[in-house]
Order: structure tokens, then C-alpha cells, then sequence
């Protein structure tokens, strides 16, 4: 029977190419967990906290989608399943926050930021593990209370 | 086991949003046998050829990635089960094609004309059925026949 | 006195940044007509017919917007006035065709052949010296021609 | 004589659609100052600081570049020369951003954060009055002494 309508859910993890190993583990554990609760896990397809939540729903077995800067898809991190490219440099940040029903970001830099910001003006709610204090970000303690709180507002 | 560095085939479907019944019936076949021979669909998650080839994919299990233009996963066709959701407009034209292996255009307008062109200057191979008759588009004669040629491309 | 909402007219040339002796010459002269009648000239930013072209425009003294893909202003070529630095790779083809009031193609390989495409989705004006047979392209014999039909439907 | 690789300079002044009347009123005097002193204003288009800097530089006699979300040049505030017509949505922040050699942040909510984001993630220099308190913006006192910093980084 066909499934109409109902589009997948989807979790955008965001965050810095280069992180720490405290946040790389949180970040697994947030992709294992957004994994193991059925959703597709959405992000921008690099290194550091990309990779790390990519790895983490990869073990788990879920979908992950990498929305790439670059021109091509070998440049996607080895545990993406499919990889968008878009060739639009900074500009795919957009489409990352867009395409997402929730977003959790994690540690990051000034790319993260404007995600944040993004995602904020569009009225998306933003999970903040350790990441900017931005009025209407979500804090959230750890990676499971990340991820509850992302359900929660999910099954809403 | 992890699958390292695999992500999924890819083939873009490309057509109008509003067509005819030979051509809906042509596209459908062609979305259901992509998704039985295991390549992901991807296309512009609107009506018209867009929805009949993630119609066909669905059926037969397939995963679907629409790349919308506009700012709502809810502007996706039902049978879209990835909506990348980009509101960038004609520019979300450039990321079908950047993304997929292949390309495949059944029938076609204007917008579908310009998606041939960015195929071919990227030298992605573009397969066309009762298409825009553009120097270095492969001809193929129906469903089956453009989809036996997409696959003998990717597994080259 | 102000001037209210009475944005510059804008014309966009279209061509392939490599091109032989003729092809440049006429865009040479396409450029100065431009700035000499009175339009903003709109091209990609790069060498072949856009470098060409803004340099006609550049000596007649006119203002020349180029719309690059990288990243960087000094990818623009040395007649452009104002360089608009999108990073959207082959998705800043979108803007260019968006911004221009009339399209003006000159020869042209597939990249151009994604401008006229888009251009005429978006029912703007093409006009076509010696560039690609699409249905909808105004046809002109050389460059006096194509400017003169440029401002004709400027002027409606 | 031409004038070879010699693009204008350029200050984006980024802030609100909707704004107080003191922050209009300085959004007004930067964009004076701006086209006083010989630069070119980019913004992105609309009401608010956007078409209060616009009028400023428009009074002053000098070239304002609106960059659009939207698709129509008539969506652009009565002061812009030159509107670019993206239809990129939020997606044409990062244009804004990258097109300028120097920033002004005047005011401002999330739209503004994701710009001031993009700005230092590219390394530019981000000049604040009374914006998002970020590390790396430059704080400036008033329109005046924002603009006398601009201009002190564009001769270095």
C-alpha cells in the first residue's frame, strides 16, 4: 500500500568541520539516537560534527542526507547515503536548515552560527548542545535530552 | 559492517510539471524500474512527469528525493520521501543535476531544456525520451530502454 | 531631485567565455551600444563574450554588473564595475537571466543554452546572434540589430 | 583612458525590513556618508534599515545595489539603481555578504545574525551599531564613526 503523504521525518545536526572529541561523541550520539528513533538525519555532509552524527546513524542504520558545498559527491563524508550537491558554497547552509523539521546544533563556529539564525527566522526550533547563546535557542544538557526534546516537539 | 564511502546511485528524472498521458504512463515506468534496479530517484518533487516517476518508484519501494523550489516540504508530490526543501526557485534546477549519476528527461519545457544544458556542460550523461533534441543527449526509444542505457552508464 | 522607482534598465549578454575573433567582435560592439544607449549591462563576469562585451561597454562608458560564480571579486574580468560575488557556481546563470530586462545571446555553448532556457520560462525577451535554434528566440542579423531590438521592447 | 581591474568598492549595509525611527534615521546617514565618500551601497533591497540606507546614498547621488529575494525588480525600494533579482530567498544573505568588501550591521534580527555570520566565516571586516553583540564585529559608536572605520579598512 502506498505511503501518501507522509513525507519522512527529518533532524538537521549542524556544526563545525574540526571539533573536539567531547563533541565528536556527542555528535555520534546524537546521529545514533536520531537513528534509532526513525528519523532522517539531515546535515551538511563534511567532516567533524557532520561526520561524527553521520557515523552515529550510520551504525544505526538510519538515512543520512548530506547537503555538500562543493561541486561533487566523492566529497561527502564516508558515511553519507546520499549525498545533494550543490555546488552553492555557503549558500546549501540555507537549504540544510530549510529541509529540516527540527534542528540540533552542536559546539560550532561562525558557520553554525548563520544556520542558527536561519533557522530561527524561519521559526524552526534549534537544539543548542554547547553551542551560541542565541534568544530562542532550545539548551539542551546532553545528547539524549537533544534528542528527546527533538521527538517531542516531532510528535506534536 | 559499515558501508564505507558507498553512497547510493542516483538518477534524476526531468520533465514538465504539467503533462500528457503517454508521458505520465512513460515516466511512471521509468521511476518504477530505477527503484527496482536500487538506484535512488531523484527529481524536482513537483506534479506532472516529477510526480508520476516518484508514483512509479514508491510503488515498487524505492526512495524518492524531490528538490523543491519553493520554502515547504508540503509542496512535495506524496510520494516524495526526501524533500529537500531549497526555496531557491529555477536555481534548485542546478542541484537535480549536480546530484544525480545520470539524468534522464522525458518530454520537457523550458525549465527541462535547462536542465539538459547544465547536464551536458557538466558531462554528466543525459538520456533523453521524446525529448529537446540537444547535441550530446543519448536517444533512447521508451521506459526500459532509457533506463537499461542509465544503468550500463553507472556501471561502468 | 529623486529619482523614485526608476531602477536602470538592464540588458544581459549571454556567451561562452571562450570565443572566436567574430564572436568577440560583435559582442565588443553589442557592449558599446548598450552603454551607449543608456542600459546597464548585465553579463557573468568572466573572459570570452562577457569580457567582450563589458569592455564595449566599459569604453562607451557604461555600467557593467558582473554576476560571478566564485567567491572572489578579482575573478571578475577588468571591465566589470560592479562584481557581484555569489559562490553559486553554474546557479548564478539563474540571476543573471532574473535581472536583466532583455537577454542578448552570442554564440554560446551549454552554458548559454541554460540562460536562453531560463530566460524564456521566465518570459523575458531573448534575442539570439548566432546561438542556439530554440523556439522562442528573437533572431538578429549582428549586433546594431540585436541592440535596436533590445531597446524597441524596452521602450513598449 | 579605461579604468582596468578597477571594481568599485563596496559597503553592504545589512539590518531590519521594519525598524525605530532612530535607527532609520542612522541607517539613512550611513548610506549618506557611504555615497559621499565615493563607495557603492549594497543591501539587500527591501524596506526598513535597507531602503532608509538606500534613500541616503540615492540622495547623495550615489549607486545603490538592492539584492533581492524575491523575483520581480519592482520588489526593490525606490532607491535601488540596480536591483538583482535572485529569487534565492534567504539565500541571497550570503550574496549580500560576499559582494561587499566592508559590512555595516545596523540593528537587526535573526536575517542580520545569518548575515554577520556569514561575514566572519569569510574573513570580512563586520562593523556594528547596535547589533548582535558577536566576537569579531567591530563596534562602532555611531554613522559617522561606522563609516570613517569602513573607509579606514577599504585604504588600507
Amino acid at each position: 500500500m502506498l505511503n501518501l503523504y507522509m513525507p519522512k521525518k527529518t533532524i538537521a545536526i549542524i556544526g563545525a568541520g574540526i571539533a573536539d572529541d567531547t563533541t565528536l561523541k556527542i555528535s555520534e550520539e546524537v546521529g545514533r539516537l536520531i537513528a534509532k528513533k526513525g528519523a532522517v538525519l539531515i546535515c551538511g555532509g563534511l567532516g567533524g560534527v557532520m561526520e561524527a552524527a553521520s557515523k552515529g546513524a550510520c551504525i544505526e542504520g538510519g538515512i543520512v542526507v548530506g547537503i555538500l558545498p562543493q561541486n561533487h559527491k566523492k566529497d561527502a563524508n564516508p558515511f553519507v547515503d546520499i549525498p545533494i550537491v550543490t555546488g552553492f558554497g555557503d549558500g546549501r547552509n540555507v537549504i540544510i536548515v530549510r529541509s529540516a523539521d527540527v534542528i540540533i546544533a552542536i559546539g560550532g563556529e561562525y558557520g553554525t552560527l548563520s544556520e542558527i539564525a536561519f533557522g530561527l527566522k524561519m521559526g524552526k526550533p534549534v537544539i543548542g548542545i554547547g553551542t551560541w547563546d542565541i534568544k530562542g535557542v532550545i539548551k539542551a544538557k546532553n545528547a539524549e535530552d537533544a534528542v528527546d526534546k527533538a521527538f517531542k516537539i516531532l510528535s506534536l
